[in-house]
Order: structure tokens, then C-alpha cells, then sequence
């Protein structure tokens, strides 16, 4: 068991040890939510504040329900970026609610960093719930988490990520965390999107998508940002799906026990076809089901739990 | 005692004898809310959505209490319905509020039969807490349950319900409710807006303001929604107030005991005199504290609760 | 000891026994929020209504905080003053309000004496959290705890209050606060913003700021609205902050214990240098740690709690 950080900041920094030490703690928190009762004590008392200066109310509600099953207050603190250039700092705010008593501030922000900024501010528990383009580690968290508990490691998987690579932050905190675990990472999608500088963090990169899927054992979709359709360096959404989208006959060319997943929410028609997502093959709501778990996870640990022998279960 | 159903989709489908056992168990609960905990530990670490895509910050209030006050957790989601024509779909949104181990789900949408949908895609019990022009269950049951406690009994009492009746959900749910119970229901308003298509669901249908209300024992007064008066069907709000508007005048000529009613929020001197709104005459406010027990009794009973006797008052 | 109110309405009607009451009490409540565990159940079971008609969300979060920490349950009921057009009237949105069985109201309203208004029309407990330009009663119940706690005593003490005063509740309820408990309170800022008419309340007007400043030993600081900027009694952002503005080489000209405080959030470089409202000189967060403990001092007095020493700290 290894953890002795006060804050989830990126994947980047984190060692292999810590990333199995949360999806160990994670496998404990699972079990909590299958009980009739689905709480522990662990954070009785303690007061966590969602800080999302970006909207996401998936993300948002599953750290919230992460909070309450740890017995945890929680504040929701939804807030645009424009409103901020009133005068008013993310530091006077940050600031503002470590003085409110906040012990978690968990932190959805469209500029790459700000988690960090916020770690060397106050002295509360920061967690990043995604920053601009950098990194959104629970999300590469709940995936790996997800593969290995179906494919029983991570090690020597092929996982490939296909889509909009250069601007995701679920893709570059993914390939952080599989290969540091030793997983072969393929990036694959539109050469303007994911350029070949990605090999300089370990991982093959191939504009093929056929080339790209047939010898993995995890294809993990990105969603397709329609907002993004209009930009000169993105093929319309129907040429995507021609070019990129799972379709059920590029399915048949992938491994036959190949799983699909998709941080969601999916775009039915476009970047997976409908009855995929639907099928055996996908993991989509199962990754939703271990978000919560790594989240539980993430508070528990941040707040010095001592990993899964100390999951306090009462 | 009678309730085997998961969900509380509509009225149109439940016994006499359903009902009356939402009443019974809804009399346990206002009880505790007349106390000083209004807590009671019935469904402690159960997880409780309310998924809101038609806004209505009353009702979600009134279930978001009536949550609280079983010692469940609950979160709110709330959101336009235009949001999921990005891709994705009530049923995606439904499945993931389901992987994140949500137990109850009330569904307010702005989409007849959403709600029924919903039961069918998704394991979670699912609450309908209005949709579209179909039902609002639980207004229906509140009502039901404000006459009996005033008037003893159901059964054979005149009801009459005013206004528009065509798009009224709470009409609808109303007229469901009633007529299983035994009363006479007459429905008024404007001719284009209650047609005599109603009398197929055993109401009396009449556009004469006087004779509806001249033998009623409850008078149901349903809201004017402004928007609608643009509508080439709805008369001016000038003139829906001298036609069917509740004056002191026409009050003078019903029973001295007849009772009024409305689902709130009401507008003061258009569909009711702001007088007899707040006078011994109205039930607009027990109306809303009745509301928030036959919620309770509502999550209680789907949750498999077994009846008022079975109601955990810890 | 000395409260028998059942409403904060204003800090006007307060007797200066009744402001130490609350200081006293918000002491014990400050030391349950350094503790692990930052809870007491001395509203268990009780319901708070967080309804908020004019946007605010920092203030809102410190009373749902408060709210947590007493162990009561808080909804949040945000709207537009706008939706109120409606037909729907503040009396009976409030009046729904009580009729859920909500135990207190906490109300922020841009209509001067709302929460008056409220505590005659509904049995509730009424706490104002910022009337128009009226009164903001915590407010200034925070900054006097916090100058109480920093200088050892109020009466006696040089305060000065600078920035927009004529506009400013927050100016409003910390001049009857200060005046109640025998400081010497003195006015500053721009002519057509800070009129003579306030030496009525005991006041010191002046607008001179160099005069205002030099013998003070607490400077309170209002935030500059933006908004108000393009109106004709206000200077330009710029000439307000060579005019008005804390700066370093004014700060060097006050007393060397003189300590700046500022009801957030502050607009750094505006009426404020950014190093001052950061430095050992600042009360700022400390003002907002204090607000908490003020808050919850004030749910538990109008509750009917008997005072630090009956304050439960299970």
C-alpha cells in the first residue's frame, strides 16, 4: 500500500504503486454500493465543496454522491469563468472557502493547471475533476480500474483511444496511467488531432482506425464534441463517423473478446454505433458504476485513509 | 393494505384500493412532520435523483424534502431538454443515474410517458412527478388525500375541477384518482379547452361556470398558465377571469360548504379572488404540506414499505 | 445572556446585550468548525429554506454550511425576482415554504424589508441575509465578532467605513452594530455617495480619506460594484482607487495596529492594493471563518438556544 499525497493532481506525477493503491482502495468502496445501505462513516464531519467552473453535471453529481456515501457535507459551487473576471482570483475564492472550513475542494476548471495553482494556495484537499486540456485523472482512474477488473491486469493489454487525442484530457491522463502500468497504448483519429509528438510519452500512433483496432483488447472511444464541427482542423461529424466510428463491420475485424468503453455521454450514430454501446462488449456503464467507487476511493486516501485494510465499513 | 408496484407512473393504473393505501401511509408520515425531528430513518444510504428536465423548483423542493426527511441522499439534475439533443438520450442519462446506484429516480419532463419509458430501461424505482400533458400522480394523490382528510370520505362527493383541462396533467391524474374513488367529477372551462371527450373518462363536461359549481363540494381550481394566453384557443386572461374565475360573487353560490383547491403556484385575482384564496375556504396550503407526506408515502410504499403499520417512526 | 428573538430581521431593533449574546455564542460555534469532525445536532431534524431572490452565492454557501454543521437539512431555493411576475407573490412562496414545515427562511432579496415582511406573514424563522440597500444583519454581526476577537473590545474603538456608503446595507447594519457597542464610526468616500444625512445615526462623515484613515484602528473597506460605475454619482473605476483606494503609501499612513477588513470579494487593485488584502493587516478570511460561526450562532439563537453555555457539542 502506498499513499502519502494530500492532493489528486494529474496522473503524470503519480507512481504505479499509488495508481494500484486507488484501485485497490476503489475494489473495497465498490462493495459499499451494492449493500442496502450504502454508506461508511469514513468522512463524517468533514466538509467538501464541488468547485466546477466549467459545467458538468455528470461529473459533478457522481463526486457528489461520492461525498455523501463517505457521510461527508458537501456544497455545490457552480460558477462561470466569466464571472470571475469581476476582480475577483481563483485564489480569492479558493481562499475564501478553505476559510468556510472546506476540507476537499474538488475542481473542474477550463484552464490547464488550475488544480495545481489551487494546491499551492490553500491547504485544503484538492481534487481535479478535469483542467482545460491537461488532465482529468478519476477518469483514467474508473478506466483502468475497469479494464483490470475485467481483464484481471493492465500489464501487456493493448489499449487503443481513438479520436480527438490533441485536446482531451481524458485521453492524455489515460495514456499516463496505462503506461505506467505497462499497458500498450495506441492513439488513433484525424492526423490533425493526434499528432505524432504523442510518441514521445510511449505510445504508437497510427491515423489507420483499422490498423488501430485489430490487435486491441480495449478500445476506449472518445466522445466527439459537436461544438468543436465547426473548426477547420475537424472532418464534419458524418465523415468522422465514416472514417473513425465503431461501426459493427469494424467491429468484426477487432479481437473477439476486444471491450469498447466511452468516458460518455456517447454520441449514439456518431463515434459508436447505437447497439454497440449497448452490447456485452461495452463497458460504458460499468465505468460509471466505478467512477463513484474511485472517487470514494480518491477522498478516502487524499484525507490520509490508510487503503483498503482501513476501509471503515460500519 | 394493497401496494406490490415498483414505480408510481400514474394514476390511470392503480386501484381504489392503491390509493387508499397511499392515503393511510401519507397519514403516518404528516404525522412526523408535525414533529420536532421531522426525521425518520427509512431509507438511510438510499440514493435518490431527482431528474428534472421540465423546471419546477416547487415540486423538486417538496420530493427533495420529503427525501431528507426519509434519510435518504439525494442529488438534483437538472436540465433542458434541448441539452440532450447533443447525442444523448433520456435513456442514457436514466442507465447512468442507475450505474451510479441511484434507488429512485423522479422524472419531471416535459415528454408524455417519459416516465414509463424510464421503468422499462432502467432497474431503479421511477417516480413520475409530471409528464407532459399526461399525469402528475402525486399532485392527484395530495388532492385526494386533502378532500377525505376534510370531507371524511370520497366517495359521492361532487367535484368539480375548473380551467384548462385539455393540456392539464393535474386534470388528468385528478379524474383518474376521483372517479376510482367514487366521486362525481364535473370538469369546466372554456369549450376549447374542455371538450366533451372528457365524458368518455366518467366526468360530467359543462362550460357553464354556475351549474358546475353550484352543488360541488370541492372546487379545483386549476392554474392559468400565461403562456398560453397568446394561444388562439385560450381566451384573454381578462376575459377567463369574468368567465370562470372563482369571484366572492359566484363563491356566494355554492354549497357554504364547499371547499377550494388549487395546485398552485395561484395567481392571485385571475383564475381565484386573492380573498377566498387565503380564506377558511381554501386548502391551497394543507394541499402543499399533504403534498410532501404522500411523497414520503410514495418513496416509502415502491421501496417496498408495508403500509402505514410498517411506517419506521424512529 | 440575553435573546428571546424568534427572527434576525435587522441589527437596528438589537439591543447591545443581545449583539454580545451572539458574539458569545458564534465563539463556541467557531471552535466546532477546528475540529475533525465539524458537527452538533442542534437542528436535527429541523428544515432550512436558503431563499435566495437575488443571486449570491457565497453567502448562501456560509448559511448551508451553518446549516450542515448544525445537523439541520437545507434546500436551496433560487430564483429571479422576475419569476415572482408570474402572478405568484413573495407571501406565497414563503407561505409554501412553511407549508412543507420549513423551520427557518433564511431570505436575500433585493426589496428592502422582504424579510420583515415575511416574519409577519408566516410562522417561520426569518433570518435577513442582505435586504436592498436595507440591512445585512450577519454581515455586520461577522465584522464586529472579528474586530471583537482581533482588538480585544469594540467600544472605544476609531472605525471607519469607506467606499460606497449611500447603497450599502453592509455599511447600514455594521453602523448600527458599531454605534450599539459604543465605537466611534467614521464615513468616507465619494460626496455624492456618503452624504451628510448619516451623522443622523452617529456617525463622523468625512471625504477626506487621509483624515478618515489616520486615527482608525479598524478600515472597512466596501466592495466597489462594477455595475454602478456607469451611473453619474460614481467616479470611474480609476479615480475611485486614486480617491479611495487603500494603497501601500496610504496604509503607511495609518495607525501601525490599524487592521483592514472588507465583506468580500474584494476587487484587488481597486479599493484595495492586492499585497494589503493579503498581508497580516487583513482580516478578510478571517471574516469569512467568522461568518460561518456567526451563522450558525444565529439559526441557534432563533431557535430557542439558550446561549454559549447551553451550546451542544456532542
Amino acid at each position: 500500500m502506498s499513499w502519502n499525497r494530500k492532493h489528486l493532481l494529474d496522473i503524470e506525477s503519480l507512481t504505479a504503486a499509488e495508481i494500484f493503491t486507488v484501485l485497490d482502495t476503489a475494489r473495497a468502496f465498490k462493495a459499499v454500493g451494492e449493500r442496502a445501505i450504502k454508506k461508511v462513516p469514513a468522512l463524517r464531519g468533514k466538509t467538501v465543496v464541488n468547485l466546477f467552473i466549467e459545467p458538468s453535471t455528470r461529473t459533478r453529481i457522481s463526486f457528489e454522491l461520492a461525498a455523501q456515501r463517505l457521510t461527508a457535507d458537501i456544497v455545490n459551487f457552480s460558477a462561470d469563468a466569466s464571472s470571475f473576471k469581476k476582480g475577483e482570483t481563483l485564489k480569492d475564492t479558493a481562499r475564501n472557502l478553505e476559510a468556510l472550513n472546506a476540507d476537499f475542494i474538488i475542481i473542474r476548471h477550463s484552464a490547464s493547471g488550475a488544480p495545481h495553482f489551487l494546491s499551492r494556495v490553500v491547504n485544503a484537499h484538492i481534487i481535479n475533476a478535469g483542467d482545460g486540456a491537461h488532465e482529468h485523472p478519476t477518469q483514467a482512474l474508473l478506466d483502468t480500474f475497469t479494464i483490470r477488473e475485467k481483464k484481471g491486469k493492465v500489464a501487456g493489454l493493448n489499449v487503443t483511444i481513438l479520436g480527438d487525442i490533441l485536446y482531451s484530457r481524458v485521453a492524455r491522463s489515460n495514456i499516463w496511467a496505462l503506461t505506467k502500468l505497462g499497458a500498450n497504448v495506441t492513439l488513433c483519429g484525424p492526423a490533425t488531432l493526434v499528432p505524432r509528438t504523442f510518441e514521445q510519452m510511449g505510445c504508437r500512433v497510427t491515423h489507420d482506425v483499422e490498423e488501430a483496432i485489430r490487435d486491441a483488447d480495449i478500445i476506449n472511444l472518445l466522445r466527439i464534441q459537436h461544438e468543436r464541427q465547426r473548426q477547420t482542423m475537424f472532418p464534419g461529424i458524418g465523415e468522422y463517423t465514416t472514417l473513425f466510428g465503431l461501426t459493427k463491420a469494424r467491429l468484426a475485424r477487432t479481437k473477439p473478446d476486444a471491450l469498447i468503453m466511452h468516458p460518455g455521454p456517447i454520441n449514439r450514430g456518431v463515434e459508436i454505433d447505437s447497439d454497440i454501446a449497448d452490447s456485452g462488449r461495452s463497458l460504458i456503464l460499468e465505468q460509471v458504476t466505478n467512477g463513484l467507487a474511485v472517487r470514494m476511493a480518491v477522498l478516502f486516501l487524499v484525507n490520509g485513509g490508510q487503503g483498503p485494510h482501513g476501509v471503515t465499513v460500519g
